[in-house]
């Protein structure tokens, strides 16, 4: 190890820093943190070396963490081969404790959001445009991606005490919204927010939400909050309650044909959220002409063919969505301050987080964890403080 | 039949307009055609009884019809049961010949054109949107469909030598336009310029082309007119040339995986002509983000699944488009006009059509069929007259 680096604690396997030896740097902070050491170690207890804030940098000792689907995903190593250790979460919400000498916009103190992103390549033409999540040359997630900007290191995520973030991919959370319930609208809500919003949802449109998890209640909510009309399809009759409860305007069993035969020709936007294999053809269906469905979850095997004449006959577009950009995250947050929206979560401790991704995976959660992450261990001592 | 019915000659299968017996209505004409009485048939010769022309109707002599592919799917059965006989042919140019009491905007010599449609409700949102071929009753179709406005009577198309059509469903044919090679304009030329506007294709956009037939080569010259550098996509390596001198501005080989690999993230707007199932993700890789793919034709069998991935990683829109609006024919028309835009064609006679059918099938034409009228048989004596 290189002199002067910090010493992890003996208790947990450390993820160390690349960038700490930077001559001058201030010491980078150790924080308790969860996270995977394998695709089936389950979320253990580890310590994370977390680098000093460079000038651009705010460090954030972060409160909340939010628990998305796609963690249980790249903890498990379902999505492919992982670099383990691996500390997930990307809905962090916490407080600036630190902030690097150029940054000007953010003090310590200050309530602020991670999402999905914490670095990308600041150039091209997405980017530019402030869509950093399809930067052309790749943007950086905030856990498990390649931190070209520091050294190569492998991004480690918020199910921890402290995390250090380029100023650019920091946003600001509005005082007036609980803490805790912000955070799965740093994924959840932006993911939500980005396609409703490229469609130009306003007041009287007709939205519908396939799917009643954590990205779809938020979409019911944001789309009422826009004065959208919502009609949310399920399979299951016992979801009926809740969507209503929700705010839908009416909830529609897509396993009923004449349901379904109902609904011919009355939305005007779908945001779909499901993420297993499902036929989207009767969905299509309910669309009205210049209609559009946006599929913001990425099953794992192949979808049934589309039918292109459900397209061609109402000039119909299929679309994808990826989260949404900094920019428009803020516009988000700042959506949801005007209209007091928040996620509906369920807090958990850190030592409930492998019980809460098998509940995920059963459904069984209404509509979002969040970790609290007060309950992870004592945050370690000050690297070389 | 009805006494005062104007008697067709004993040769050929008439059939018979449904409103004839309006008092006090001028005679109808009989027209010279060429149909299907059968799915196994081909094309014979058949007269047809035209209708008068009521207040808002156009009596047009047809000069010029081009084959569409459709016309070959639906003569012989392809596209589920038909009422037989059948004389195909939407796309139409002629001059007018005769007006109903109500219309003023076309005198008889007028040179106008119609396409695929000669009637709509007139009363829903797509068609009070000038979106008649989204008509939520469901449009006309100029051959083979009920006529609501006529009885019921089966419409009949235009390799005629005449057709009687409500003067909304008409267009007018700009007199620079070699009236022969404008036929295909009224088919393939609006079904291509369509989704061209709709996507906003302006000036230095990235437009791809796949497929090279009557609509592929239409989509080519339009999408030039509009300033657009154009990339075409052939599995053939033996229409690189044609597609060159169209305008092309490069040809890319589908099949191949490095010229498809350099073409990454290099189109906005995709228009996909081609009728046959075919894996759609290798073009959507070649789109940017916020690009669109537009399927025009349709497969009757199913398409290979789309990787929603595809989709999702770009904000890309996969769509589907069906010809066009009467006003925004007549927008194509005046553009084309303005840009000296016509069809490539070839012209046949009447005893041509079934071996022209046969090459059609073949893919061996550059780019359209157009039935010269004049050389169908002598059109019969004006009934009653």
């Amino acid at each position: 190890m290189t002199p002067g680096r910090p010493v992890p604690p003996p208790l947990a396997r450390p993820v160390l820093p690349a960038d700490n030896s930077v001559p001058g740097s201030a010491a980078g902070l150790f924080a308790a943190a969860y996270g995977a050491v394998s695709g089936h170690s389950g979320l253990v207890p580890l310590t994370l070396a977390r680098r000093a804030p460079k000038a651009d940098d705010v460090e954030i000792a972060i409160e909340f963490c939010g628990l998305c689907h796609s963690d249980v995903h790249a903890t498990r190593g379902e999505w492919g081969a992982q670099n383990y250790p691996l500390v997930p979460g990307h809905e962090i919400v916490g407080t600036v404790s630190r902030v690097g000498s150029a940054v000007t916009d953010f003090a310590p103190g200050d309530r602020v959001g991670v999402g999905c992103m914490v670095d990308s390549c600041r150039e091209c033409e997405s980017c530019l445009d402030g869509l950093e999540q399809y930067c052309e040359n790749g943007m950086t997630g905030t856990y498990g991606a390649k931190d070209a900007r520091n050294g190569d290191a492998i991004t480690q995520g918020g199910y921890a005490t402290s995390v250090v973030v380029d100023r650019r991919y920091v946003v600001r959370v509005p005082a007036s919204l609980d803490p805790a319930a912000v955070a799965p609208l740093l994924c959840a809500g932006v993911t939500t927010f980005s396609p409703l919003r490229h469609f130009d949802v306003e007041e009287g449109d007709v939205v519908g939400v396939v799917g009643l998890g954590g990205l779809g209640h938020m979409a019911v909510k944001l789309a009422k909050a826009m004065g959208a009309v919502v009609k949310v399809f399920t399979t299951s009759e016992a979801k009926v309650p809740a969507a209503l409860e929700l705010g839908a305007d009416e909830v529609i069993l897509s396993r009923d044909e004449d349901a379904m035969a109902a609904a011919n020709r009355s939305i005007d936007l779908i945001i779909d959220t499901v993420a297993a294999p499902h036929d989207l053809n009767p969905f299509f269906r309910t669309l009205r002409v210049d209609g559009a469905l946006f599929q913001l979850g990425l099953p794992s095997e192949a979808m049934p063919p589309v039918n292109p004449g459900s397209l061609i006959r109402r000039r119909i577009a299929y679309a994808g969505s990826l989260i949404g950009g900094i920019a428009e995250t803020q516009e988000m947050l700042d959506f949801c301050a005007e209209h007091n929206v928040v996620a509906d979560i369920e807090l958990v401790r850190a030592d409930q987080l492998n019980e809460a991704y098998d509940r995920m995976v059963a459904g069984d959660v209404k509509y979002r964890f969040v970790l609290d992450t007060s309950t992870l261990q004592a945050p370690a001592e000050e690297a070389d403080a």
